[in-house]
């Protein structure tokens, strides 16, 4: 379907919450399994991140997982103004974890972006809390709001689109995420295609807030639908 | 002020929301400060969450410090159908994290019972966070709402009311919290003092929901007033 997509001329860029690896090892993993994929294809929350922190003059504590760190090279991490928080998995220790607390209570207006705001996920030994169960406990105990820089942020989207060179308009999201994929790329006005595979629940279809513009079965059809249309 | 209140004949009732030690060791401490103090005279949230854990026939997952878990030596713990939360301190890891996680998510209903919602202490070697923040985390990747044990909690001063034998009307709580202690007596029925000791914050006064129904300068001078007004 990746292939059909680019042999059209359409541009494509993958949107991903990954924040266990870098781009280039999230790219390595895809390329092996035979996908035709480059790093500037790829949107992830490290480097739209990045992006945040350099606008604002931020420098970061990182707490984040070990194969991640190297996405934040370029960013001065000296004498952090604020913390950057993503999946950090083994890393979140409680020592790690008041560390990281006792930075932001010290900071006259703490600062928290997080990468993300899922729950949990599943790996081959079961369930693990995912980085939005630690965001929400910083956010308590600090009293702050954290910024989200991963899906459904809307200016994750709007870097993906800035990749891209197209607006909002000309471009579909598809997804198999309503809240993530289908709901952030809708407020940031783009059409957005649910795929009923993968994280895609029946009950998705009566979800209170967010309805996509057309449902297909899989990333093929949807493939099928847009080439149609052109 | 302890010894002049129990020579006056007034009952007294210690609340802590301590969850690091049981109330034997919590006892053992203030005895040797010189304090003349039973352990019938403290109620705690571990004892609180026994008796709801029987009453509702409630088998615990333990998430709690070493040294609290004593307290439920009579409870049933196999097969659990709920999970205990306390400040688990060093026990705070992601894998316990995981593991009470799993549990609770693999429940039809599941039920978060927080020995407290605190957001963080003071220890010597510097700030932590406090089970509240734990319990946020659960309860965001649950989706479920704890139920809290600790003070301010209705259930815990009822408790202590239970100990004295006496309604709350004829009770007054003495203490620095203006939330946890004043607002939680006062919830239950109770009149209660704030001291401008411990906790206590000048801004407490200008506290949006509590008022307590007196301020004292400390506990002395609240002991004074309760015996001239026998």
């Amino acid at each position: 379907s990746l292939h059909r997509i680019k042999a059209s001329g359409l541009k494509l860029q993958l949107c991903t919450n990954e924040t266990q690896a870098t781009r280039e090892n999230f790219v390595k993993k895809l390329r092996a399994l035979g996908f035709d994929i480059s790093v500037a294809e790829v949107t992830a929350p490290a480097p739209a991140a990045c992006r945040l922190l350099k606008e604002r003059g931020l420098r970061p504590h990182l707490l984040v997982h070990d194969d991640l760190v190297p996405e934040f090279a370029e960013i001065d991490k000296t004498n952090p103004n604020c913390v950057v928080l993503g999946d950090a998995a083994e890393n979140f220790t409680y020592a790690n974890l008041n560390e990281a607390f006792r930075l932001l209570i010290g900071m006259e207006k703490p600062v928290l972006i997080s990468l993300g705001k899922g729950r949990y996920y599943k790996e081959t030994d079961g369930l693990k809390l995912d980085v939005g169960a630690y965001m929400k406990a910083l956010e308590y105990a600090c009293d702050v709001q954290a910024e989200v820089v991963g899906k459904p942020a809307k200016t994750f989207f709007e870097s993906a689109l800035a990749e891209l060179g197209v607006p909002p308009e000309q471009a579909i999201m598809i997804g198999d995420d309503i809240v993530s994929d289908v709901g952030g790329a809708q407020q940031c006005g783009m059409r957005a295609l649910q795929v009923r595979t993968g994280k895609y629940r029946p009950s998705d279809e009566n979800h209170p807030e967010v309805k996509p513009d057309a449902y297909v079965n899989n990333l093929a059809e949807a493939v099928d639908i847009i080439l149609q249309q052109l």
